[in-house]
């Protein structure tokens, strides 16, 4: 038995297990996992480091054009090198349907702009925003039979989202053709109402982007879209929860046996609505939808991850440059917190500060971290058992990390297109590595260059 | 001292209280409760009866148009008539503004129906269906101001309900003017998408009407209703809770503090969708939404009756003649369940119904009784301390009740305008008078005629 | 028609209604409620004052034997004026039954301690601690047919407490004989094991009274009380819930419509553990059992009053007096926190506190602060309808209270035996007459002098 | 590379992944995991089979002297191989202390009565019934230090029961030395009362063992256990849940972040209370402690192993030949039922069972499946990584299943010492091979023999 690589001596981790081995790689696969494994073209020594399987963020948005006619930051060029610097081998994005045109259309776009740029293995999810019946009967189904599985559905956002009974159609066709659903759960009507009150009333800082969605908007939604996948008997996955109250109405519904799959992202385990409230048009940077909220919200999200609620934990890396007519200064510096370009950028440090904040300070074990960073997002989105996990026959996406050296969050430092991130200075706090940065480089071979939709 | 009237010996009851004693009644009002009352210029005896304040049914469509085009059955003379039959002396009727017209002139209106037939008290729960700027800002406000200071807000049919948006303006204006606010809480869309697909399979039988409503789409849209309520701040009252699902809303509301009201009615204490699938066009007669749940869903109510879940108990007496072309038979007696007028008559066995399986069924006290059916309803709906109690200075509006009569209700015996009752041959099945029927006389002068919104 | 006595112009209040009118009273007994009564042979002018039913307490430690050989400090004369001039006309004490003696004599010695001595309504619950076959199969039936009808089980305390086999006999025997049972609900033996630790580790101080007794014990207790309630069919009382935990033990056994009855108390609503460690001996005023909380569980229990979780509001009235060597100082000032004597006065301030803090800050309406403080306890221990509301046929227990008058709480304008009060120097902090003393006095005749067990 | 032996083709499964691969072994140890090993010694082809870790039975009592003086029918020569005939590998029973004696001396004499009888690994639960200074001072730590690091605390049984005192002394001690506490929750005193009831009553046939233990008992118990862990700060494990109430308890607890452990059996799952009530003492052989419920918990228990609140499904196996004077014939065929012997068999139809009707149903996946019956087991109680997994460096205690194989379970066929199987007859009703008999012969090296306590 000869292998193109072997890793040695590693402390391996998969959602269950951990143990020491070598791991034996041939053609960007893992043909063997044991001790003194022989036969090795080329070796790495991972004596006192881990090695874990490689994250999956299963929520970013890459060279994607937005509603308000701008495109974010990364391509995905810089995004999946931020990605991989970030110990994330695969990466999924979105394909979004312009009002009025094809899907099968803007699928081909968007893995045009991937094909050649992309260093690591992505996907796209659909954003179905039209659901005609030629989207419905023809392409929709075609899509999902040539192995584009999921689907996003959004409930807000004028140009993205659908109303009840178009994404109850969705969904009935997810049932039938076998494809996943996402949910961007937040009820556009009240936000709406809200949002209308606020700038009536001439308030229009940053920090009333928090005010205008208030969490129990984001757990109305989450009701609704619950009930519809109730109704309809197909699961969903609802993504990006911010708040407690959205977080029970899933525990609820998993507790009545309904299959309700969540996740949530560092911004709403590491920030507040206090950040949008920075002087100036600094509040800006932390504009995300839905917005951070408080610190209960934070330790329920964590008990929440601790106990199995959530699946995952992605980045929703949604990211435009501070300074920048093109980012989030598109709309000028005193744009009314509506206008704001929304979205953090996120895909490079998700899992560092995941690690730090999660396994450092012991929230989460380390079987947990590649349980909500890696597997079962693989699971729910149909890349298990090529990825995910270490076993055999799996991708040799793996990931070496140095849980000893800790290493201080500064946006010169990271790899996307950014020009800030909202963890400027942060440290570990504890005895782990904090923000144990990656060993991994790109180029070698196990890292293997991307295909679409693996 | 002397009286118009004086009731002897009665055993009386309030929503606390149980006493024996006289009552002295001077122009339409109590003026007076005590033994031996002297000065009297007439005397009732009501040794061995039950005196119990009036009947308040909070909701209940008198000569109304419906969306079809239709007239509900009663008009102000035989649903009065029928209600005070039935121990009911005061009914909360509505008075609904067509679409793209004044909601004044829809008072008015039916403010004349009502004058010179009425034989008991009445008001009007104004339903607004098209929230312009003129409704909103001038004729509701002023309306208020005149004392009709309940609104109902429809979230579904096509030609009443409003959207979320317009429900928020709504709540709003009755926050800042005082008013209350009633909630039909059933999701539109997804009730609409479910008839699509019922329709669509050839599923046109009454029975598919409890289908195409599940309890989860009320669940949803009770949620939904009471989060609008918490984001504005603002009361509500929420009609006709049929499912277990959203009473549990409700009391998780009322457990967080927030002040959400809610009914049920007897159709979803005693009956099932089973009686939707009797054979051939008879599952027509129980046709009313929501539909008729199962006995989990009875059990539960009743408890929530008993814990205080529930303020009241109104009849939705909505009545269409079973046998009429102008009735349950408007489209015909192969017209699919989405086109059957829908309502159940229930005025004049509301109380008798609930008296029997409540309080002689020992599932609620007589206090309790008097609570759900008279005293909270009155307060909700501001006609407290005038009615619903039996105190003094409040109206003499007294019934005397019999419980030691057994009683078969029968269709032909009662005073409605209907040829059928939903309970036909229902008898009490403990040692109480079942059906307790009443023992006044509208004639009687303390039964007084009707002044609107009193 | 004559009247012993009319008070005229009240503003009256049951637990459902206001109104205003004179009250006639004849031999002590509500005769007439009505406007303009004529015939009074006495009157009292009470325009601009409220008139509510005397309050009733139902739990308090009159002239008690405690099982640590101390006597608390007010006398049935003391104890009675105390409660009169703080608006309360009934108490309901204890009838200790000692170990190994019989609960009929310790009956007898309460009601001589009484006798000649009170000036007010009184009664006793029977406190079994050795449920002898004797007790059992003779005194208590007959004691109860006698009218002694409600029984206290001690979950803890050495000289008082059942185990729950026998605590199982004593709810056995009062379903089959019609009895009320109390619990005082607190886990003996993780108390026990607590306060152990704490001894050993030097911890002595009043502060550590909180402690040993932490809130989940409570909730464990209430809860195995609950069960065996559950187990053999009979309703029990919780006294004086002091934490969240209990309080939702108790909602979720109501709302499956289990009949489990609740108090709390004003130091539960009022205090807090770390009024417990002030400087020196001064933290053992505020020592009693259970141990007042935090802020979070005032905010809860104030929500379930206004929620009907609890029933009644009681003093739990036990008063030592804090410079005495027969009261705190009993066994020095540097006792360990379990040998200081265990107790607050209350019966003065109770109703004062609540109405401020409850009515007066909105908390609760004057209907809720009546049923809590007299008409639910009347109810539940069998004193209704002669005490408890105003009502033809009732007695005349009524208190006039005046709305406007704001008093400071000091000790020395209390008339009570006692030489401190846990809230002196309180004020109303709203509109309202905080602290609205009461108006009325104990030699008006209406205020008649007491029989046992009415 | 050379190995002992290689597993070809297996399809492999852990609580997280399933893959194709051989597996190589050498020295009863897990060396490699990989395609096409070579160096094989000797070799099993698994093609088309199924591939797990071995079972972890982490609840059996063998050659168990019992509070009645009998002694349970398997020795560990028949346990362990009727255990691996069932596909368990290793299997943790018990040590128990007799009162007034050595903890130390019990477990050194359960050794005994393993060690060359076993043909599997297995361990030794300690079960402490007499915690004196002297096993709490000096056994215990010294015990927990040799690596015997589970305690089991009876709250029910005479003969073993601690108080709540007692049992918190040995979860403190268990938290100071890092041991595992599991606690069999049943309240002894609710129990013992209704035990004496039913048996004045003449109650005596099996039938009502299931009426003495109402399933309410257990969730009282859990409670409190719940509570008595939570005050001392150190997890348990509840053993053998039988009833929803428990299991809710357990879910609120971990909800919160409580460290709470439990375990079913599929005596719960899949018999009811109504097997206890067949003709004559037939009912004996379903006679255990806890009995079994109803459908409803039946739906219950399942739904909790998917949602993850159970950790195991252990067999409770404690079994009594029914035929037998030393078995559940030692008092007589007309042995009230507290004194019938409780327990049923179950080592050998664990894992068939549960297969069959969880994995083989639907209503788990075979990663859930090695997830409760090994993996978490072996997590638990520090077993892991030795055992529980399939991973390199692991125990190669593997099992191969044939799953097209349907097999009838028959008394006859099984291993261990009894006469009946409270499953005769049960067959599988799905497409999965029911019952799935292992394959594996207790004879191959790799099975290897056992060694107390790994």
């Amino acid at each position: 038995m000869t292998f193109d690589l072997v890793i040695r001596n590693a402390e391996c981790a998969t959602a269950t297990d951990v143990w020491h081995s070598d791991i034996g790689i041939s053609q960007g696969r893992i043909e063997a996992i044991g001790r003194g494994l022989a036969g090795a073209r080329r070796e790495i020594d991972a004596e006192g480091r881990l090695v874990l399987p490689g994250g999956i963020d299963p929520h970013c948005h890459i060279d994607q054009l937005t509603s308000q006619g701008l495109r974010t930051a990364d391509d995905f060029a810089s995004g999946t090198i931020s990605a991989a610097f970030g110990g994330t081998t695969t990466i999924l994005s979105f394909a979004v349907q312009p009002r009025g045109e094809s899907l099968r259309r803007a699928v081909d776009e968007y893995h045009r702009a991937a094909e050649g740029k992309a260093v690591s293995d992505y996907s796209f999810h659909m954003i179905v925003t039209d659901p005609t019946p030629q989207v419905l009967g023809q392409e929709l189904p075609a899509l999902i039979r040539d192995g584009h599985t999921s689907i996003k559905v959004y409930m807000t956002y004028d140009a993205l989202r659908l109303d009840d009974r178009q994404a109850l159609d969705v969904l009935d066709l997810a049932r039938r053709e076998g494809a996943v659903v996402m949910v961007h759960a937040e009820s556009h009507d009240l936000i709406g109402w809200m949002t209308g009150r606020l700038l009536e009333q001439g308030h229009t800082e940053p920090k009333f982007h928090a005010l205008a969605r208030p969490a129990i908007t984001e757990r109305e939604a989450t009701h609704r879209a619950i009930t519809m996948a109730e109704l309809v008997g197909q699961p969903i996955y609802v993504v990006h929860v911010s708040g407690e109250g959205s977080m029970r109405q899933i525990a609820e519904a998993q507790a009545q046996g309904l299959r309700i799959f969540a996740e949530t992202c560092p911004q709403y385990l590491l920030l507040t609505a206090r950040d949008l409230d920075r002087p100036g048009f600094e509040g800006a940077k932390y504009c995300c939808t839905p917005p951070p909220r408080d610190q209960d919200s934070q330790r329920a999200l964590w008990r929440g991850l601790a106990t199995g609620i959530f699946q995952a934990v992605s980045s929703d890396h949604s990211a435009f440059r501070f300074g920048d007519t093109k980012g989030k200064l598109a709309f000028g510096s005193s744009a009314p917190f509506n206008r704001i370009p929304q979205g953090l950028p996120g895909l490079e440090t998700r899992l560092p500060l995941l690690f730090s904040e999660g396994v450092g300070s012991n929230r989460l074990t380390l079987n947990q971290f590649v349980a909500l960073t890696a597997t079962e997002p693989a699971k729910i989105f149909g890349l298990y058992p090529r990825k995910g996990t270490i076993a055999v026959g799996s991708d040799a996406d793996l990931v070496i990390w140095d849980r000893d050296r800790e290493v201080e969050i500064r946006a010169e430092d990271l790899h996307d297109a950014m020009d800030y991130t909202p963890y400027e200075g942060r440290m570990g706090r504890t005895w782990s590595c904090h923000a144990a940065m990656l060993y991994v480089c790109a180029t070698n071979s196990w890292f293997h260059l991307a295909a679409g939709n693996s």
